[in-house]
């Protein structure tokens, strides 16, 4: 199998998701192109910014609500920044299988993304450790 | 004045510049979409991977081929990894005055980018510390 991955977003991790929005807007001209959105899976709330290219790709900023964050700790360590891409794939369970014969880890288990209307989420680190995020796309 | 960026690439700092790109290419379905290109204002060897999207985005794998090279200390550092998004902009000096009102730091000098015919490149650190790369469009 050939899969082809097509670039979502760019996660972005903030401290103030309200401060950081702004200044994207004032300082690149980015409006939003979503409400900003509970994640309850990651416990963080985020914002997805267009870039200049229509819908996708976009910025996600991503702001941890508790400490219990997935990414509480990489803000804590780093004081926030570039945490990792994500991907559309056609055929979500075959993209799976494929990151994993590519000696990828999965990170957690499946969950329907609420950044992205429910469709199914999954996390890898790949053989390279980059971090990345499967999207289901919509058929 | 409202500047509009336009996302241009994904800038990914690695070790092994023809490594990674066959990962890409066999995990991700990513080809290659343009040479092997020396990049001596920063001392790296580059190559740009399409994401499903045309000619942009685009990610940018970057090797550091010298010691002093302005990637060296981020590998030694992180082993690789995220680096730095980069922007189009179509009136590039209004731009770089535009971010140094919104209080991002320039770093070094213009120069004219190898991995983008010759247009005009700068960088700045934003005063949300994120490092951007600023590139001039093509009239």
């Amino acid at each position: 199998m050939e899969l082809k991955c097509r670039l979502d977003h760019i996660g972005i991790v903030v401290r103030d998701l309200e401060e950081a929005k702004a200044y994207y807007k004032q300082c690149f001209g980015f409006d939003a192109s979503s409400p900003i959105v509970d994640e309850p899976a990651q416990k963080v709330k985020i914002v997805f910014l267009e870039t200049g290219h229509g819908d996708a790709p976009s910025i996600e900023l991503i702001q941890p609500v508790s400490e219990a964050s997935t990414v509480f700790n990489f803000l804590e360590k780093t004081g926030g920044g570039l945490h990792h891409l994500a991907y559309l794939v056609s055929d979500f369970d075959e993209a799976i299988e494929h990151f994993k014969k590519n000696k990828a880890l999965m990170v957690g288990k499946v969950y329907p993304g609420a950044g992205h209307k429910g469709q199914r989420v999954i996390w890898f680190y790949t053989a390279r450790k980059d971090l990345v995020e499967l999207i289901e796309e919509k058929k």
